[in-house]
């Protein structure tokens, strides 16, 4: 911590301050300008600290950490980047991962269209809900277990790997028993209950980033869940909250480097909430993918007129093929693939 | 809803759109203009219906709601304020109540000292934390029941009700046996889990709104405590997040006369947590009574420079009695009061 | 300024940035702890450097400015408060100025009629455009110089100071002529051409904080002003841009405790343009004056519905007036008044 | 427009809001539901009208635009795509125009230097300012006309167009004489003076967005320019200002997309003001082409460490080399090109 006194500032001000640190367990060094003094506060028996408890001090003008509050998320801790390995498929490696699939599970035929498309495409995850937080109580709220049923079946059909949305503690056992990795959505964020409990699940972990959250405190979040034990955490950009109104959200593409550079989890990006609006989801994943990102969660649906929640900005399934043609397009142009078969399958046979 | 056709829409076009709505169970007025033609479509089964899947379709250009998508929580369903009445305590009604007490109970000493403070300067409800959310792992989580034993003790001996936020559905019971208002934390607006759970509570709630919510989506979690059979909801500004960096949040004053002009329901502010500094809760906390607020949330700690948490924005005893004095003097301004005694102790003689 | 470098950086990388420092005129210290090296960077020439031409060299976590980029207008400079006297008008004294009248000169009978409610009621500047930025091109543009006569000649009429908008240096010259005081609008808050010319005048500025400017970069603007020899410069606040889009702006009202702890500059805020509805006027502007504002600005109109701008936020003279009578009941609570007379005229007989 | 009257709303209520309508000049069409009246409003002689005035009637609940309140620059009254003709480069065509080169013009060895690396790499524009607005007055403010001297003489010795800012009107004629497209800067979006005088400039102008000015404001002001005849502006998204502070700005990536449904001018991505880190440039270059831009504005300077202005944001040349590279394998993906030589110069053999 550094701490800036005010050009004013009485020395006996600045002696209480001093005693202040070094009572908050820190080594301090004190720094004497002709203006003004400056303190650097080294050491600390924790991150657990809160520089406000300085800031109301008399004289006291700025101050300021000089330490990431998070510590296991930090590409400081861990240099070399996080890859998540679920069966065949590898998160954060050189393949770009698809997940795609419809909002939320409603009917079998819904589900086993859905899921045979986005194979057929490209995708290696299943995504589908069978559990939805909605704003309004009075909107479809999603199928339970049966949905989750409905979801493994199909997946496992097409040899795709499932995730599925987590909403509640009470929900966890049931969906880490169909899901091979539990999505925390946006709105829970830091329901700290929430992420202490997949600290200590076995499934890898889809965090999403709230919609007002800073990347602090996206990366805060995922500590919980690290510091519980669980290392195979991924997040995922959908979009944050500004005063623009035209798009649902601004899905904040330059939060994808920005988090390669301060941490070693993939990071992936979902257009489809991000934007809202289904003809801004294929622009909007080709900037994702270019911009670097370890994966995307796309919305598809067979027939996203008679979806029952999201279906404006699900693709059609015609129009997902397309996206994925353009994403192979592009993916080289950063040193990535997007393979059209699960990696265990190269090679296979001959000429591969 | 209103179906704003482009320009250039052909009639096949507004004949599709025409059918979806008779689908979704609207009555369809049609409009044709010179230019355009706008579609009003009324009645509708329920409020359950997602604007965005006219907004697809070929020819529309934009589709407007004509209604709240919340219904008990408006003023249009119910005119009168709504009074939330526990025991001599009335929120709503012409008293601006002014809740006081530590960020979270710490020791016994602590929560004494405080709410005798808060209890001489007028306050008559003690807040007070005993599961504290924290953004960071490693920051200090609060005592538990233990916290609650010794808040709800030092209430009793003051004459104080208590309010006690509840993280988790798990906390319910316990929290509730101890506390007389359930508050709802501001990261927790939109966990429609634990929402719908104390819909069924025999307790009042204090909802806080979250950081980036708007004024709609706090109504429509309102509106899931409402549903629910639990009319007792009182609203609780406590800042957003903006561009702004200055101060932690943004103390969204008008939020206050919006509120009250869309709904019944009583809304409060928390200028502690709005601001995050000490030398901002007095202006904030003046601003709101004047601004019409049904009362005050307010941070109050006996020694605030060793708070285990927010301590950076705690008042001292001294300045709050300076606040509740000035205080006395804005709220006639505009017909209210903040009184000293309870209503229905006041002209006492006696014991007291 | 102090640099934070990163855990690993080398002593290779820790010798470049310090070499870096001093070729910028900086004195260095340099900090060694156990983790990482700090280095804080005194003196330099001026205020006038890039701190991030610092943070892209290797091994660099932080920068850290530790003054503010603004001077004159910091509280740090001049610890008393500035009092702007326009002859018998005290702007940043005990009293709050209330500066009132229609957003833009439409008529005579409109101007007179608007300048005799306000000053009944208590105003000490009339307020009026004769020149308005408009969104849209194809908006009402102001009546010019004709505004400006109708302006000045009811303001003579009443004893009323004139505040008018600047938009561009073309107009100075002549805006100069009939106005008191000099108000740069939002949108020009940063035309840095314009601030520089207006170091130049001799009559005092108001300088409407932009609806996305940070106060930080409000008082760099003032700055602009300052420096060039104008220390007669007021603020205003008037409404930042959020996602809340049920008000047209939300007034900060927290920028004014803060603005007055950073800077001895007077602040005032302008309830009208923060809220953009009429019903909203009247609690912010309570609410301004309980936080503590120097004054404020607000449209009246005769006749609010005709009005050729901004009529929608326009009070009617009769709740000008109970507005008035409720602010004189909040300003003794913090020690101010506003009152009817000017205070040199207090206590004269006769025929006022 | 259409006006929602509110569920208690009055026929006395109803009919005054009609009076009002058709004293605006609309035609009006009456609704009226079980629950409500709802009014449609069409016609009206111009689209400067104010919704705010029938907003604030009794009775009335919501007001509803719906037209667009820009005319000239929306897609509706041109469909086709906008394409700018400089020379041999055209802007809005197929291919995408990368324009770069040093944020301000220091020495002509500098200016050389960098047009001669951004032409090698196949930027066909040079951008540089001569006249810089800065938020503080006591940074580096250009170098005026022997600026624009020095980076035309650049431009034209490697055939590259030249892009430079212009702040003022006053500096209208002169940089007219240099450069061969003007740039309205972000603070200056809605400085209505300048952008009437535009619209009288022969010139192709480009408008960037302001850092918090909605796309429908950003559409308005490239309005003014266009009706006042100048149809040759380009549009050019540079960041909007939101919550998160870890880069300088949100580059609005979505604004693409979206612009280009809205809109027929050509829209260009600035990811160097856009982000303020050189290290985040190039993957938001990417994805700004991938998005679908219709060119780039990029800061390169050979020797960033010691720009005077926005070094830390200046790519060096060999980084440009391998971003054009990069985007030459992306642009495909959306049947756009980046050519490494201007059109008309292919199959050139001789000299070069």
């Amino acid at each position: 911590m550094v701490v800036v006194m005010q050009e004013r500032a009485s020395d006996e001000q600045v002696q209480k301050v001093i005693a202040k640190l070094v009572e908050m367990g820190f080594d301090v060094h004190r720094s004497t300008g002709a203006l003004r003094t400056v303190l650097g506060a080294v050491g600390g028996s924790s991150r657990n600290y809160d520089t406000a408890l300085i800031e109301v001090l008399d004289g006291v003008q700025e101050v300021l950490r000089i330490t990431e509050p998070y510590k296991l998320a930090s590409r400081t801790f861990k240099p070399d980047n996080t890859v998540i390995t679920i069966g065949d498929v590898r998160i954060g490696g050189d393949e770009v991962i698809v997940m795609a699939g419809p909002c939320s599970a409603e009917t079998e035929e819904q589900v086993e269209t859905s899921a045979a498309a986005v194979k057929r495409a490209g995708a290696k995850v299943l995504r589908g809900g069978a559990f939805k937080p909605r704003s309004s109580p009075y909107s479809f709220q999603g199928l339970g277990e049966e949905g989750l049923r409905l979801l493994k079946a199909a997946a496992d059909r097409h040899n795709l790997k499932l995730v599925s949305e987590v909403m509640d503690i009470s929900q966890l056992e049931l969906i880490e028993r169909y899901a091979d990795i539990l999505q925390v959505g946006a709105r829970n964020m830091q329901n700290f209950t929430l992420l202490r409990e997949l600290g200590r699940s076995k499934k890898p972990i889809m965090l999403k980033r709230g919609i007002s959250a800073t990347i602090e405190e996206w990366l805060l979040s995922a500590e919980y869940i690290l510091a519980g034990g669980n290392m195979n955490v991924m997040l995922c950009e959908r979009g944050i909250r500004t005063f623009e109104s035209y798009t649902r959200n601004t899905l904040d593409i330059s939060a994808i480097p920005v988090v390669q550079k301060l941490s070693h989890l993939p990071v992936l990006a979902d257009p489809s909430h991000g934007t809202g609006k289904r003809d801004k989801v294929a622009p909007m994943a080709r900037a994702a993918v270019a911009a670097g990102c370890d994966g995307l969660l796309i919305e598809v649906h067979h027939d996203p007129d008679h979806a029952l929640s999201d279906g404006a900005q699900s693709l059609f399934p015609s129009q997902f093929d397309r996206l994925m043609a353009e994403l192979r397009i592009i993916a080289p142009a950063i040193g990535r693939s997007i393979c059209l078969e699960p990696v265990s399958k190269r090679g296979w046979g001959g000429s591969r």
